[in-house]
């Protein structure tokens, strides 16, 4: 599978290398991204801003790596930087980190702030399925390293989950032919949230090529 | 409800000059999380881009507004610009604009970048999920105007959506008593990518009130 994709490998220094780089300019950004939501600064303020800001993208922008995926040598998983649930360098994700148990259980904690909200003081009902979309995926796939591909999803809300600490765990329920059966949920302290039923394919030309 | 909430109500007037001032501030953090996504400018332009986006941080901060909900005079529909889904004021947000058609559906017409990737060249499923739940409510709550909560949803994903323009329809398929069934789904140009349907509920303190 590495090979048809082209991955690129990279080994555990430089991805540690990386990660201290790369993963603080994000923290800056998500900080950035939340001061952003409700700030009421003068219009000279904000087309100071706007113009600091374009000035860091062009920057940014000067040097751009192919958009290959790239594995990590030790652990032979995609890295997936750029995922909205748990790229280290997309602002967009929380990020979840995701533990894998050797069951193949997989979990997360993770705090979700003001820009996840939907009705005041709740996580926005979507943001909660693409997290447990997401674990649930990662438990399918044993942390993506297989092609899996959400069929279906089914999301039961309990009662509405608070901004702040949370938690997200998946396992695989069963497993038939192509098709591999996920559950799993979202909890705060006081106990689950949300639950979670997906159907996770491999899609046919993984099927054709095994 | 508007008292209950604490609405501020805002002029049509005073929505475009909040609009026009603040739209394109976060329009600039879109294009900065984009650039973020895959750069590989070196250790000092990193050092460089996040002491200028922390200063940035510190502009936005010098005055926020608070955070109560506010109602626009003429459509008497909620603002929610901070919402991660339809938020004009939220850089996570696409943002998606939702149409209203007088029979009650919605539908909205957006675009989702690399920021929203999961497998490579393809929206990650639960950025699908987020856009469907978001539209379904929208549909079931007339825009917002109603308080109702997710309460079951279900996608069935029928092929991979891919990244770039895309369209989001819902629209209410039957109400009883307290629920509200409403039906959506996700399309690109060649027809339908996502099929969702949901429960939404009318939550039991709004309920009494009624």
């Amino acid at each position: 599978m590495s090979m048809d994709f082209g991955y690129d490998v990279v080994t555990a220094e430089e991805y540690d290398r990386q990660r201290s780089l790369y993963g603080p300019l994000t923290e800056s950004l998500r900080r950035l991204i939340a001061a952003g939501l409700h700030t009421e600064v003068d219009e000279d303020t904000v087309r100071e801003a706007r113009a600091a800001i374009d000035a860091v993208t062009g920057m940014l922008e000067r040097k751009q790596r192919p958009a290959t995926a790239v594995l990590h040598e030790a652990t032979g998983r995609p890295l997936v930087w750029a995922n909205p649930a748990v790229g280290l360098r997309n602002a967009i994700a929380p990020p979840m980190e995701i533990q894998h148990e050797d069951s193949g259980r997989c979990w997360s904690e993770f705090t979700l702030g003001a820009a996840y909200e939907g009705p005041p003081g709740w996580v926005h009902g979507g943001i909660c399925a693409l997290v447990l979309d997401h674990i649930l995926g990662e438990a399918a796939s044993d942390g993506l390293t297989q092609p899996k591909f959400t069929g279906t999803i089914t999301l039961r809300y309990l009662r509405g989950t608070p901004l702040g600490p949370l938690r997200a765990e998946a396992y695989i329920e069963r497993t038939e032919g192509a098709k591999t059966y996920a559950r799993g949920y979202l909890s705060d302290a006081e106990g689950t949230t949300v639950e979670a039923e997906g159907v996770f394919i491999v899609p046919a030309w993984a099927r054709d090529a095994g």
